[in-house]
């Protein structure tokens, strides 16, 4: 019931188990596609996978300590975007997100991202949001570099994915920042 | 971040641990008025009470069991909207609602219950909605009444309010009868 | 161990785990016979099934909110008898029941029910007792009647059961109703 | 609601809540009696720490593990019997119990702690029951004595009264010997 | 990572998560050895039944309630010593002990019992230490009797191993007796 | 009673209940010494807050999801040394640490934390291992330098401390590295 508008023809909306079905059918055409950079593909065989991960996701939620949202474009689900944790105390968040094939190259998840930017600076105060990405995933990069993210390091085998490590680029951008952009 | 908008001015947006100081507040505000049919006025003494009360109602969305969200109009609390429960063995629920008394009058109510009566049919494929009013409260009955529910008894001494019994009246609308009035 | 004598040869003892092979028995041999109104019988399946509900029953009675007990009758178990819930706040309750073919006519529901309400109203101090019985489950209804409840509405599609909805009749009785019945 | 005949006069009725202002009364009336031999006194000292003992055998009851009963003497409540624990793998328990001083002399102990055993051996199938008493306590050793149990030894520094350790008389009575008594 | 020395090639360390495989490796290689009198072997059948096992244990000690040490002789796993519980309140605990066949009569057990004695007065304060042995055990009885326990009593029909009881000896040791001896 | 010898002088110890005492009294005689780097000086208040994060750690202990050790040096507690979390699927820990100003210049943490990186890359089989420090905490860097980590980035904000936020250098260090530096 509850969703944010992105943009006319797009929304975003808090997971809820009702959810599941659409949520496994994106992710199962999407195997090989995800698989490149999304550590969980292999895990998520079943509809009861995906059904376990947006119960858990509730509940980060329900504890206040963030989010997984659908992004839903001309009635389809068309991927995900979420924060990983709050983190009151310091003001910190982490943002994720993934699309399925056919969505990209349309601007939806800048646009999504941005939008969760503008949430978790100004309705939730915090200080500080971090993205990370595979230093070999340069789509992934283009979000943050285009959203004026600084590159703040490099964390060497950060990720395990099914047979080798990855490096992370941390990329963080500070409210004061974000709000002279705005300016 | 999450809403669902009633009309221009007007949007419903599920409760979460930072609404706890304005929900309080419009409580605070509205005591003598919602004392009259509202049970919990008098155990909501501090902002921890409203604090528990959010944190159970989250806890009742994230098991997919009901909802309550604030009725936000031109940027202040107005008052509630939610489903008590859900039984999808049955296909039942039942709306319960309240308004502070500076915001009666503009049909706020009529709205945001037909917006929730909307989602519980069609989202939710309930099949039945049930409402209770006392039968003193000519106002809260006015809701169901113009949304076409149909009366179909009263509950003797279904509820103690502070000092007295009151009895209820029990309106139902099933999801046949929405979709005609629709057609 | 514990027990609450109805007549000679018929008492009530709360259901513990070890009754679950003599519960399970009954269910099995009055399938047909309770399913036309007994929405739990087809997943009743296994013993299992029966020890987890008496499990969440031993749950409920632990957490002072309702409770149910075998009928044994001549060292047999007849039926169920219990509360489904108890709420202080309101001073509610409503009661629940079922016989086993071979035990009806006996008289053994009306006096098991009249135990429970005595119960219900002076050990429990509530004000108000609720029994709902579909509209077309006459044998069920004839146990309020004869009680002295009166009947306050017919809830429509109040139950699913297997293909179809039921309506129900809602029989209310009040603690003052039941001492004058009784001076 | 559910009690279990001792004799006419008395019963024995698991603890529920609603039972907590009878039973901290007589523990309070009999403080200094009671704590001769038992360790709780002192930290009972509020009806919420009578009430929390109870919600805490309510749990012990309901996972099959063991019960407190109020001896229920013309009306009042004259002291508690109960199984520690139940261990099915091994069949044994271990039973406890306490008396009101005015209650003493009546042989109601005996009775009671006789039922709870008919209930381990018959009821439960248990091997094994366990009493355990003070070495100078004689009037609880008297219980055990009077029903047939064996001493089998004496445990040293087995328990802490608030300023000194005192030693334990064990004595144990098998299934097969009651069986025998009882031929 | 956190052990405690016995002797030079002999280590005690509290049994985690990842010690699974070699502590059902030597269960599994003393099943006829251990079933004598371990009335647990015959459900430890798979891996995963000691995972069970550790998890319970580990559980138990972050409860500050006791734990289990496998006792590490030249790189191998050689038994287990540990503390069935601690009970603060009367200053009591209880030791277990078990060693794989082809490490007896090497003196371990004796060392890291007397071991586990010292850690009981010295660091947790308590004031007895109880052993139970099956009445036919001599090996076992050794180990107190070797360490100075008195025998305090026979418990009739104390455990069910299989197909028949046993009885067990208790002895009991007090802290200013191992004082004494040590002085 | 379970240890990790350092050196001759120096062991560490997982933290246990027992010892809550010595645990808040290093930290209440280092307030303004720790409070420069430490955000939780402020909020370990009373003795139970100590005891609060002890329980804490044991949880995570037994879930297999890191440790807190205390580092005692000739029988006082010198610092703390843990794994702030294991991450099994991506090979992934950090460690942290810090000293009473009494105990600093004798090598102690270098010591300390060089046994836990062997214990996290050897007995753990971890593949990284991170460590993190405010840009101006020199002494803090000199452990991750000296024990041949690598400086990989440094993240903005990172941390609040009371009044202000600081930057935080991250370093990593690769089994393979340490293996390398080792052999």
């Amino acid at each position: 019931m509850f969703t944010y508008q992105v943009d006319e023809s797009t929304y975003l909306k808090l997971l809820e188990i009702r959810d599941t079905q659409p949520m496994f059918n994106i992710v199962n055409q999407n195997r090989s596609h995800l698989r490149q950079w999304m550590p969980w593909i292999d895990s998520t065989k079943k509809v009861q996978d995906t059904e376990a991960f947006i119960k858990s996701t509730l509940d980060k939620f329900s504890n206040s300590n963030g989010f997984d949202a659908a992004i839903w474009h001309k009635g389809e689900v068309a991927g995900v975007v979420g924060l990983h944790y709050i983190n009151q105390t310091h003001g910190l968040t982490s943002i994720g997100y993934w699309l399925g094939k056919d969505f990209e190259g349309k601007g939806l998840m800048t646009k999504s991202v941005s939008s969760v930017i503008d949430y978790a600076f100004h309705t939730l105060k915090l200080n500080r949001i971090e993205i990370r990405c595979a230093t070999e995933n340069k789509r992934s990069q283009a979000i943050p570099e285009r959203l004026g993210f600084s590159k703040e390091g490099v964390i060497r085998d950060a990720e395990y994915l099914y047979d080798h490590y990855v490096d992370h680029i941390v990329y963080g951008l500070l409210r004061r920042e974000w709000e002279e952009m705005k300016a």
